[in-house]
């Protein structure tokens, strides 16, 4: 019982805009509260990430999947799950909602809607940490999508609220989300010099949790394992 | 098997005092214990609210759906899951819970019972958050709705605790919070001239929430979809 | 499949003396860290009491019910789950291990095992709050026992992290924990003095709770109602 | 359907390595952005690694049961559950992983890959933390083993991060993560000098609770207890 495809992008789409919204929004809001405190901003602007993870895969994977993510989507079609023509269309929503979650963000907080960034964000511990981020968010992906379980959605909120601590970059781990926060001239941007190294550790750690999963868990001859 | 009609309001005035109880009382202890540090307190309150949310649905939710938002209530009755009349009597039992719920916590505090706030919310920002508040909020309830998960109570929980961060209005996303709120002259109050405004933001959100998630959804021909 | 009674009386007492042993050990170790700010260190005490409940509910769930507290297993005997005699055969248990719990937190962290409390804790606030808390907590108690959900465990913890921040008395909840804390010279300790006052609102807010539930939910004719 | 051992002993060095990438860099970020607050970083670094914990039990779990742990290996060794030549398998791969996740976190935040520790942690109260610690994690594994529940990686995460906090040793709980983390030289580090201490003492503690669990819930004459 699938939806069409135009109900699927939209669910995309506004799904990955509402996170980028979460994501930016209470990162300026721990910004402006915590006094000064950065670790008190990032607990704040973890466990509201988490939240709306939560919150957005419960309500939009029984229509979309909840991919939220090109990487995510990417790796469904490498593996038989998605048509590639679909998991393009897929990204294109992505991209699109993650920007105007972005603007929402801003708009709600006085912002400018888009502005480029200054946030300077690299060096090779950032570069590892990013691709330590996005392997082990996409090793669970791949583990709740070929071993079903009730516990998907707390799964990646909680690799999201453990990777905003233990990874050096803080964990983007999303593609459509790193080239939006690029437009995002606040304490949550990423200069757009800093993301193409970004998008390519992304991509690193999301091809490399793809083939070690496949191996871990190999599809059965004749369809998916038994759960 | 439904519970009589006095019961399932009983329910809803009961779930939504204790509900506003713990708003209002989690935000004057943290205003009180946390130095000053506004975002120390807004996370205490936050996840105070969050863990009163999980309880009273998992509680109150098989005896009258947990709505304890006159929004919610409406929605269902505009998806024909409810009558008319019985959620303009859910609205009323909500309404006078929220009031009871917030003189229960001066009560326990040492405030006056009741007292108009002089907490002024108000700005374009606010506006547009309280309304992304309730949009999003409404979205999560129309999914477990419609889809039924046993992600329910957490994902209602999660998406408040969220919306307190990314929302400049720090999400009331609720009517009859937001009335009883403006009778709270605490940290967690609200300017009476705030409140049609903030009621006003969240009928909008609510209304596009619905209709945004019945073209995302369609119900069946014949009934509700398969899960 | 019932376990025997000593083994249920074993799973009480041991339950319940890590239960404490993680009230009183959390809240020692946050007074020590988080340098004088008491919302931190409430903060801390919250969510270190609500994983050790989920923990013990799941653990102790299956073998006795996991009370571990007296008014959970009295208010059960009034409904005809649990004999009389079984259930005044928890309430020592519970005893027992409450003050083992504090003494096992007392040896960890270098005070005296068992001293008398100079903490004072009275007022009507408090004492409303202290029944506020306690009829919370049974309500979500008959709740999740008269319409079984995978949610038990969660949503009594969460209705204890949350009423750390909402009741004015910080929600005991529990007269073997009142009882226990008594003999606590530290930061969770309550004056001797002030343990009747405390016990009391307890069985007030319990009783209340428990006829509520039974009116709200009333047990069928012939058998508890179909969940 | 059990998957090969040598996919059981890559998912359990997988899991372990990123167990303890997750415990080292969240405390070491920790340290850097919490003010010196250290209740606020000890904060921090429980949610990162109770997230952590959920993410790879679920995705582990179905493998080889994620037992990241060599005191659980044993533990069901000594039930049967495991071959011992299985069982020491396990540790020696979760050794493996535990150093190289240690070295992972040290890479990423730019500390040498490792380095002998400095971080004194003894005495009399920090011993029976441990053993302690270790008696409530075994509890609990063998309360989700024997008695199968969903709420098994909910209940491990839950009580590492109140065990982070009410024991006084800050609950390793790991022998594996106990050695791993004798070298480094961070915040998370513990002096080799004191690492014989802590493995006897979750070695206690985990036999005492194994013992204990097995009288609680004994097996059934012909197979497992009916769940």
């Amino acid at each position: 019982m699938h939806s069409t495809l135009s109900r699927r992008l939209a669910s995309e789409a506004v799904g990955t805009a509402l996170l980028l919204a979460a994501v930016i929004g209470s990162a300026v809001m721990a910004d402006r509260l915590c006094g000064g405190n950065a670790g008190l901003a990032l607990l704040a602007n973890a466990l509201a990430t988490g939240g709306a993870l939560v919150a957005l895969i419960v309500t939009f994977g029984p229509i979309s999947g909840a991919h939220l993510n090109p990487v995510v989507s990417l790796a469904a079609a490498s593996q038989g799950e998605l048509s590639w023509g679909e998991a393009w269309a897929f990204v294109g929503a992505q991209q699109l909602g993650a920007v105007a979650g972005v603007a929402l963000a801003h708009l709600m907080f006085g912002a400018p809607l888009v502005a480029p960034s200054t946030h300077e964000r690299s060096g090779a511990g950032v570069f590892v940490g990013e691709l330590v981020a996005t392997f082990t968010l996409l090793l669970v992906v791949r583990g709740v999508t070929r071993r079903p379980t009730p516990w998907a959605p707390a799964a990646v909120a909680a690799t999201i609220v453990a990777g905003y601590w233990f990874t050096a970059s803080t964990s983007f781990a999303n593609p459509a989300a790193s080239v939006a926060r690029a437009l995002s001239d606040t304490v949550a941007g990423i200069r757009p010099l800093d993301v193409p190294g970004f998008v390519g550790a992304e991509l690193l750690g999301a091809l490399a949790a793809t083939l070690f999963f496949r191996w871990l868990s190999p599809p059965a001859p004749d369809g998916p394992p038994t759960p």
